[in-house]
């Protein structure tokens, strides 16, 4: 799957530049391809708040991210502009355990794309977090 | 108002501590108090995305945390958790420019507290993002 | 103001055809222009949940109609179609109750249009509920 | 399955009182259990905007009353109270279309619980909306 190794690299550059993707730089491209994008994250004290678990605007950042990557592996191959994002926080993930971001394409249209994202446990499956996110994606440079 | 210096300290140490929180060193608190907080972002390239912009991901942490020193001048002093969260990305801010990060605290119960922030520009007051956060402040541990 | 009255006309037009628009039949527009719109509802048994209040859905129908009726009073004035929408309830308003529905513009671009809606009692002016609606009023009939 | 029909009769029942739930007249059940809720709907003029399709407010309403019956199916089978709730609208569903209605509890604790509903067009598959709902389903009777 070409795709995979094509949003690995991109998150590679993406995380060496300066600017706020360099808040990814522990997240590992599992697959990607077909408007999805799978990553893995151990929660490092990086990512962590006050109370030693992942910090809720970091898990805003993995659903905006993640489901940006699996935007960009669509036909129309866009990054788009954010209109909307929703995050429901349902559990902790504390230091040291292991999360799977997975994002979907709902759909992409001419001028708007739909994805959605379910961040769980790697350990039993149980959810972190559900996210949603709206993306302009139309030619103009205006929204 | 001693609150607004209370704050102000507080957002000192949370953001020379390691952690998440440290992606909000450039956040200036001008007053907090009652239920309400008030702070500005010049917007820098740490804070940037792919397009010389404020990224969405930190937006998002704006929202979350602002918010949360809304809540913790509230009568009831708690951070809490978060339970929900959205935010409407309506105008792009480029680097070097100044934002305004307003949160209020719009019904803080027994059990759960609800707030709002407006982020805008703070040359001509356009919107940059609006969001809403409803966190748990229950005693009990688990939501 | 003329856009008051003709608001007004406009919702009870809506609300004698057939339609789901009918749901808002009690509805009064109290004040409508420059992409704002005040109305006020009596709570009836026909609003109501199985527990005797506001039914969650018509408070979301709420602000669906007047964030659309604020729209519609912009420049552009045109309905546009629903993109994304949501609502934080923070008290119930039970039969019999008076609440006002505050529906503001915050952003109307070239292709999205973003409103805030809040939901309070009249009689001591608590949040019953706060929404947001963003709407896609470009040209092209397809999202 | 016995969920099934007990939410069927339990629906049959709200539909026919008066009250805002009489709007779900329409709906059918195909099943209910284990925090899971399937109904399917063929949209008509009761339910339509005007612009003949299904209406945003309805959309909203079908996201609110099907996750509460999915709720009702777990261990704990209560009804709550709406806390959050959010809609993605993705595609217009016109009258006389056929329409699924698939509502799932992602997390139930002990205060809160987590549900989310993907409404998509039965003929094919693809997204008429997506929500989420969060609900208060603690002992105390204030949020």
């Amino acid at each position: 799957m070409p795709s995979t190794s094509l949003v690995r690299q991109l998150m590679q550059f993406m995380t060496k530049e300066r600017g706020f993707d360099t808040v990814m730089k522990g997240l590992r491209v599992v697959s990607a391809g077909n408007g999805n994008c799978v990553c893995e994250l151990t929660v490092t004290e990086d990512e962590q708040n006050r109370g030693g678990s992942l910090h809720g605007g970091m898990t805003a950042t993995l659903v905006d991210v993640v489901s940006t990557c699996a935007l960009m592996t669509t036909e129309r191959q866009v990054a788009g502009v954010s209109v909307d994002m929703n995050i429901t926080y349902m559990k902790g993930a504390k230091v040291g355990s292991e999360i799977v971001i997975d994002a979907k394409t709902l759909r992409c249209g001419s001028t708007l794309a739909f994805l959605s994202v379910d961040i769980t446990h790697k350990a039993d499956g149980t959810f972190v977090a559900q996210g949603r996110h709206t993306k302009f994606i139309g030619s103009k440079s205006s929204k």
